[in-house]
């Protein structure tokens, strides 16, 4: 019924009706997308993993600008600035007794190190941070800390928040407790062998230690291992050598199409080019990379849009939003009105969330509208951005979140397994005629796009 | 018609009734088994994973005599051999050029090794072993051979022989031919980091050379660089040092139920206690060796059956048969009238062979009868046995083949990825109901089970 309703409002606009129906072509004709699946192969294929900082991280942007140019995008430039950088070294862990056996393991972000020839304590096991928080800090003095948790499968990628404490926060808090190294269950939902990475950062002033993630296959034998232990102790090797190698050079790679109003402000979208190591990065995000790109291509060759699309590849935003914010400190004077972002893999999108101060609101129900033929529906609450544009909407810009299905992104996030192959090509199409619907609605429109009242955060 | 048919020949003998009835009861009791489940689950946990020749075997073999002992079963010993022994050591690959990164790889069994800084050398593809053959050796030598093959998922593990051929055959053509090293696309089904270990055999005279094999996802990241690479060499970077550390000790574990008519013969089954050491081997062949003594044990808690029923957790299979071939030395004068195996996973029994002289044959009619309702079919062809078994259908067994369900059985098999949470216990279930039905039906039928004419091997 409302989509009646909205076909009898829009059918009063007759300019509107041809917009709507150029929106349209465009749209279908995305569903035959190759240009994003082309740009994940080449990314992962010829530079495969990026890590923040690195050299491959920089062929990663050379790779971007160079592909940019000779699509025919416009102002195509690399922002450098640096970023403190931390590298990955030896890592094993091994069970000494009573059951010896070696563990998969892969060391967090900024994680501390064991000397070259590793470091054998007790392991204490926790079933959530709250729990290690609530145990006597003689108990945990020189062992090992092991955090587990029951994160599920969701479509929205709500467990991740609330069951990610033990990264993000659990290293803090055993460091402080006097423990000589933290494992954590791997923040993810797969069965596989493939350990989790991901950042976490010790707060101001904690030491830090080893700190790593065992694959869930390997957690759930710790815990076993550790029921069965009985009184005996369970004793760990663990050898994990990364290292912090300073302030290196990052950066985020622009391109435009430009926009014929030059008042009508800029539509910034992007993903991010950084990848963790372990994997390639074609979920997270060659994917976000690819979709935008894709998308912004299919405006620009279908006639000069009314706004400026900004295409922005991020830099550095596994490790801290280093790029973001980069960005935004030397941009946020610009007039960008809107942002959008594809930052949670390459699946179906799935819903739609708008961000708009009145009189853009009908944008975002023609958007609605358009989108509703691909399975997208409109979810309650306000658009937010995704990592690296939040900060542009926690700063007045309107937004609209197009959410990829992330019911399998947490099998493969941040691990060796996120690689070409996870790829859905058609879901993938799915995303590039999403996006290119979206950005061919707000580009276009009329209506003015302001500012909206800064969210509470 | 047929199971009508069968079921009024079975009318006329009232004791066959009786008997069958008794073999139902056992069989749908054996539906909520537990047991099997408990033993895989201690056996990966408390042992985890046991390569042949090495200390973690000798627990296991400790950890069954123990377990046997346990539930009660009869000349419960440990038959020691020795055997070469191959161990794994330092596993990496990487692209040097033209797009430099890192490669998922794991050693061959008996693979040589490279110097402990590795070697770098040009790859050069293949898709066979005969396309490596008919290339000059020119072409070769000096160079790292890289072979990729195009096996598919199949429920018999039919794929497994052709396309097993780059690791079986492959290193020792690439030596012949003057590669520095071999490295082959996993022999295996599933598209996740980690690669897929197995045994290969230098021919003799053949000088080892480093062999390994990339995963899947690696081996297809290899095939597209090598194609994107155009003219340009592609230069691999790989250090493996495995060791060949001589004769160490092995061992096969057995058990009895003992039978009550000495004459009639003993039936043979089992499944392998080694694993390979990358997995905790829950699949390979924890799931053997729990499966054929769950059932075994039932039929021991039924009451004495008419013939002697030997479990054998044999040593060694994953790298040669050695325990296989000792046991076989040792004993082949004994009256073994019967063998079955179980190691192809844990998944559900989907179809049976048999393989009997007259006037035995209607044993394998009335197993045949009492498995269908579990869903198993008959299979035409005469069963072989497994490859701890196979030596003895050679020599003129009898046999039974209850064939799991492969179709994800390569996605595991010899990988990191063979543990425990890859059970499903509804499946494994089925698995002793299926086995209980087949030995209470075989251990006390009244027909003699003579020697079946050799086949044709």
């Amino acid at each position: 019924m409302k989509k009646l309703l909205l076909a009898a409002a829009l059918l009063s606009l007759p300019s509107t009706i041809a917009a709507q129906a150029n929106v349209e072509r465009l749209r279908d004709a995305a569903l035959k997308d190759d240009l994003a699946f082309d740009m994940i192969e080449d990314l992962t294929t010829e530079v495969g993993p990026r890590p923040a900082g690195t050299p491959a991280e920089a062929r990663a942007r050379q790779w971007a600008a160079e592909r940019l140019r000779a699509l025919g995008f416009q102002n195509v430039r690399i922002e450098d600035y640096q970023m403190p950088t931390w590298v990955r070294g030896v890592e094993k862990a091994e069970i000494i007794a009573p059951f010896p056996q070696p563990l998969v393991i892969t060391a967090l972000g900024n994680s501390g190190a064991t000397p070259a020839q590793g470091v054998t304590a007790e392991v204490v096991g926790f079933d959530s941070v709250a729990a290690l928080e609530a145990a006597p800090d003689a108990a945990i003095r020189g062992k090992i800390v092991f955090i587990t948790h029951r994160m599920m499968r969701g479509q929205d990628g709500l467990h991740y928040g609330q069951f990610g404490a033990p990264r993000r926060a659990g290293p803090t808090v055993a460091s402080r407790k006097g423990a000589a190294a933290i494992v954590i269950r791997s923040i993810g939902t797969d069965y596989h062998r493939n350990p989790h990475t991901g950042v976490q950062n010790f707060a101001e002033g904690v030491a830090p230690i080893p700190a790593g993630a065992l694959s869930i296959p390997d957690a759930e034998q710790l815990e076993r291992i550790l029921e069965r232990a009985g009184n005996r102790p369970v004793t760990m090797h663990l050898t994990m050598t990364p290292r912090q190698i300073g302030m290196q050079p990052s950066g985020n790679v622009v391109a435009e199409v430009p926009g014929t109003d030059p008042n009508a402000g800029i539509i910034l979208i992007g993903g991010h080019l950084d990848s963790w190591d372990l994997g390639t990065g074609a979920f997270d995000n060659a994917s976000g990379v690819a979709i935008t790109t894709a998308a912004a291509k299919r405006i620009m060759d279908a006639g000069r849009p009314r706004r400026t699309i900004r295409v922005v590849l991020f830099g550095a935003e596994e490790v801290g939003l280093f790029g973001s914010n980069a960005y935004y400190e030397r941009h946020k004077d610009e007039n960008i009105v809107m942002v959008a972002e594809s930052d949670f893999g390459a699946d179906r999108i799935w819903r739609m969330r708008t961000r708009f101060a009145e009189p853009a609101r009908a944008i975002g129900v023609r958007v609605a509208d358009l989108l509703a033929p691909l399975g997208i529906a409109v979810a309650p609450g306000d658009a937010g951005g995704g990592p690296d544009t939040g900060i542009w909407v926690r700063n007045g810009r309107a937004a609209i979140d197009l959410s990829q299905d992330g019911i399998r992104y947490f099998d493969y996030h941040h691990t060796p397994d996120d690689t070409l192959d996870k790829i859905d090509q058609e879901q993938l199409r799915q995303n590039v005629a999403a996006w290119t619907t979206m950005l061919a609605t707000v580009a276009n429109a009329p209506e003015e796009i302001g500012r909206v009242a800064a969210a509470g955060q």
